[in-house]
């Protein structure tokens, strides 16, 4: 496309409104934005014309399956900006654009009102609403048609006997509102894109993951776990509140070049390697490691994970190990070296000589895309809905769009989460061309001031509109400095955090409930001992355990409409730089959540709190109560400032729920 | 379009590169940026890829009449921002766009650096390396094919008998240049705009209006200028260093309905009538006034103006007087009311029936539009370059980008200046969509925080790309509150602030310099006695007159590059809010002007100005010269934060020019 119109023509009829500036549109349109079922989008543009005629706007929007427009008419806020709102209801993709004219009878019927309140003389300016209201009944069709030919004669008579009567018969709003439905929309601009708005169910915007390795749920030491043994420690999971399991790789695992415990070069032929390293004699992508069971018990898995309210949630590692059944079959869909030998994945100086990188550039790509689609269907035709993807980032960004596009058109509930820890921009791309949900920096953001203007990042501004962050305070490659070194109040941290920050949030268990914090080496985030190259037997019933607060937060979180959705978020003034402070709002108002985190595992913090009393419609002359979810402590509080003060040892966070008085009765105060 | 990328189709190479987010694009590229002569073209964007491999960008550009891309190499910023410049040197329309790939070879070049530093054996991998070479010395011509040829052979026999030896030919600058020139492109990506450089002549940026009626030239009360008697008077407007003449319509008045003196509705029989209302029996916009003289002797105004280095700029005002010639002869292209008469000029419930506005909107729109365009090719043939055009807002947006775009394709150097006095939007759509110049908000802005924040808005966002404000501090229809209370000192303070931080700005004269402040009457910014309606004979030689001093400024103008332009306007703090303290810099850094006014025309005001010494590469351990460039005062400041004091009876404002020491001398500082 060449910009700046050259060459432009004389149209036909010209052009009158101007609709730019359109919110939210991704890089002019290029990308979606993403609603869950029964979300609001409210678009913004800015519409104006030349000269001085009234404007009327209309969005324009429907599901992609649906033909016909609905519309509904839009509004001016200030400055030649305005606004218009819908609810997708649907899951696909929702469609939206605008339309706006000069309203040629509005303007009139303005300027009428003005010259009559003048005196003057309107008898002439009468004629010409009349001859603007013949023809559109002449357009018009059914009652419309009949009423506006029948209002028109009349104020044609009433021109001539009686100008206060026509000026009156003129303005009415029955006639204001059929001039505006047979409005003559010839000239009407049409912005020149359909925006698209991708509608996912709502467990893309809300939702809770527990990440678990089934080889290691035996509960016996020694024996490796199958997903029968998974499958018995669901109650487990679901009792800590959670509601989408994720499993790494179930698929066999490669012999050839395989590592040992904690990532060293030979193993033993009693290693289990790495879940990542795919592929082995027994299959590859489509296939279940022999010693986690058969699709029967994965089925058995997936079902009482149902009875629970969990969903089970695969790993789609696109990367092989060197015995994965594809390098024998698809040579060409590997890079190979000079000396014959396939091409491994390496960050130089390092060499990973136990997985070979698929080459997304081969000239085979027809069959090696449709190979990795196949992939996941099959696995959609076995019931999962829902894929965590092992490094998107180092696949080309073409795959991903044309994949995640593809498989949504057919299955529009099935969801994706990014697993790319990169640059900004890459995690962003990722997000736009499909993504439902990313991995983000959270884990690394510790302090009041990263934590503050991150989370203004991914709440405030565009980004929301396609990235949907889901926050681990850990995972099995990713054991933080702040975990290492503060101990069981630190976990209390960042799971206060995570889970309240963000709508979707997860943790890799047992590891995290447990508290395990020993790493591989001093300076490396590497987990000692991690369960990425051995089977790990972890103690529940811990007294040090935090799966019950676990359970509790899950539970609030629940409970708490404020609490599914990231865009209410606001932070709130402490005057301390170790407690930070934010609130969530559910639309209505009603649900109020205020967050107050210790961010400090080491001591005791205090500080005063400032809320916006506006904000929540708290009126400021009236005490109000602060109902702690967390230990169902309830204090009452007046005015904008408040003290606080929390022990990491004991709970180094309040998870406050806003209730308002609403009555005094003999000196007592009760809210709700 | 739809965007979103449903249905998006594999591509047969995927695509690794994204660009994005290029700057400067105005509205995804529909409208072109605008730059003269000389000036600069900096390009951004977000440049990145899939994986960890090295990029190559170039910025590519090209005149539209140039078939040849022009390359730039572009330099990566910080988090994926790269950027690239390039200079316009000729009118017209420049097109830009960028191309960006991953880089083999030197992803290759980096890694194998890395394996070699570790002390691994890299003979397969300078086999890659060889690969790479062979590949490209295959697809390279000249020079380049036989150096890389010969480079592959000797590297693969180092391979195995010198590994050292073949890192460093691995390496070297020659190398890595003919690889980058022969480039692999078939997988580059192109960013899907061409994006367009409007290309004007220097006085697009840089000028100085004069307005002037030709009818009060004559210097004999009761006898009307003529074209002729304004010739003898530009000597006047060429010693004030003005560089365009701009004279109101200088077409035949209408005689039916003509206004008299101070706009009053019934004229005599000597009233002169409005210059706006155009057309009467001697003809229309293609006629000259008879009163005021003949084609020949607007041509020789037009060739004594370019002996004194002026300009003359015509009125493009598209509307008639009742007695126009297009009225009789083309009814179809005027709005008719019912009863027949022809629908007159009203902002309801004021009626202007000495106005006809064409209709846009008619039938016989191609008629009605070539025949507007046809009024400017036809003054275009008589020499004249600049029009100011009347009241664009009310004519539809689509005809002034068709008009604008048709007539600067032909004859590019012709600059339109847009007076829209409306809301902002509109005003900033008539310069998107290709108005060289713009009449802007400046002549009521008057406090420092209005004149701050619009001039950051003009000179530091986006706008500053489409928009160019021309400054005036009055016009014949703008006599503001400020001039008609401020006296004399008001005229000095506007006149400093317009010619200072606009590169563009303009005078309506004799009233200007003159002081003329008295209004029709209180609360309306008409002037009494306004030159629109009658003729008014100047007293040029009043003691009184500012010429002098609008001489100084603009000789002040021309010979300080830093006023050439807008973009550099930086605002100072100053402890006072009654002073104003600002700076602009020439490119080299060499000329920089810094302005302190006081916007207090009643008082003397002094303050502490504070001056940000390492943006202006000053030692801030030395003293530094403020040479006054109205007065030729010379301070010596030190330091940030230096005292200044302004009369406004006397002089209201300083323009410094800053000059360093370079040498001291016996004790004394010398300064350039």
């Amino acid at each position: 496309m060449t910009g700046g119109g050259v060459g432009a023509v004389k149209p036909t009829f010209p052009r009158r409104v101007i609709i730019e500036n359109v919110r939210p549109e991704i890089d002019g349109g290029r990308f979606p934005i993403k609603r869950t079922i029964g979300e609001r989008v409210e678009a913004t543009a800015d519409i104006f014309a030349d000269g001085h005629d009234v404007l009327y706007a209309v969005l324009r929007h429907r599901h992609a399956s649906d033909p016909d427009w609905k519309e509904v008419p839009m509004e001016p806020l200030v400055n030649d900006r305005w606004q218009g709102k819908f609810l997708v209801t649907a899951e696909g993709r929702h469609l939206f654009t605008l339309q706006a004219w000069t309203d040629r009878f509005q303007s009139w019927s303005r300027d009428l009102a003005k010259k009559f309140d003048a005196a003057q003389d309107v008898a002439v300016d009468i004629l010409v609403g009349v001859q603007l209201i013949e023809a559109t009944a002449a357009r018009a069709s059914g009652k419309d048609k009949g009423f506006l030919a029948a209002r028109a004669t009349e104020m044609r008579k009433l021109a001539a006997a009686d100008l206060p009567q026509a000026v009156d018969r003129a303005s009415s709003p029955e006639l204001k509102a059929a001039m505006i439905r047979n409005a003559d929309r010839r000239r009407a601009t049409t912005y020149g894109r359909q925006l698209v708005v991708v509608v996912d169910r709502e467990k893309a915007r809300f939702s809770a993951w527990y990440e678990m390795f089934p080889r290691s749920c035996s509960g016996q030491p020694g024996r490796p776990g199958t997903l029968l043994d998974c499958a018995k420690r669901l109650d487990y999971v679901a009792e800590m509140g959670f509601d989408v399991l994720y499993l790494p790789p179930i698929h066999p695992i490669g012999r050839v070049n395989r590592k040992g415990k904690n990532n060293i070069e030979n193993a033993t032929p009693d290693d289990v390697g790495s879940p990542w390293a795919i592929g082995a004699g027994e299959g590859g992508h489509k296939a279940i490691h022999p010693q986690l069971g058969t699709l029967e018990d994965f089925k058995r898995l997936q079902s009482r994970a149902t009875q629970l309210g969990l969903e089970v949630a695969l790993d789609l590692a696109y990367q092989c190990a060197p015995d994965h059944p594809y390098v024998n079959e698809h040579k060409e869909w590997f890079r190979m070296r000079p000396d014959g030998t396939v091409q491994y994945a390496e960050n130089p100086p390092k060499k990973y000589q136990d997985i070979y990188p698929l080459d997304f550039e081969t000239d085979e790509i027809q069959e090696l895309w449709e190979e990795l689609r196949s992939v996941v269907l099959y696995w959609i035709e076995q019931g999962v809905r829902i894929f965590r993807v092992d490094n998107p980032h180092t696949k080309p960004f073409d795959f991903w769009e044309w994949l995640i596009t593809d498989i949504k058109e057919h299955h529009p509930d099935v969801l994706f989460l990014a697993e790319a820890f990169t640059r900004p921009k890459v995690m962003y791309e990722l997000a736009k061309l499909g993504f439902t949900q990313s991995y983000s920096y959270f884990a690394w953001r510790n302090t009041k001031w990263e934590l503050t203007e991150y989370f203004k990042e991914l709440t405030q501004t565009d980004v929301r509109e396609y990235f949907r962050p889901n926050l681990w305070p850990n995972t099995p490659d990713i054991l933080t400095d702040f975990l290492q070194q503060g101990g069981r109040p630190a976990f209390m941290i960042r799971l206060t955090l995570a889970a309240t920050l963000g709508a979707n949030y997860g943790i890799y268990g047992p590891a995290f409930e447990l508290c395990e914090n020993r790493a591989l080496r001093p300076g490396s985030e590497e987990y000692l001992d991690s369960e990425k190259y051995q089977i790990r037997d972890w103690d529940l019933n811990s007294p040090h355990s935090l799966a019950k607060l676990i359970g509790k937060v899950n539970r609030i979180r629940q409970q708490n409409v404020a609490l599914h959705s990231d865009w209410s978020l606001r932070f709130h003034q402490v005057d301390n730089e170790q407690i930070i402070a934010y609130s969530k709002i559910s639309d209505d108002l009603l649900n109020i959540i205020v967050v107050v985190v210790n961010l400090d595992p080491y001591h005791v913090q205090s500080g005063w709190v400032d809320l916006p009393l506006d904000v929540f419609h708290l009126d400021p002359r009236l005490p109000y109560q602060m109902h702690d979810l967390l230990t169902d402590a309830r204090y009452v509080w007046r005015g904008p400032h408040n003290y606080v003060e929390l022990n990491p040892q004991l709970l180094p966070a309040h998870i406050f729920c806003i209730r308002r008085r609403v009555r005094t009765e003999l000196g007592m105060d009760y809210f709700v």
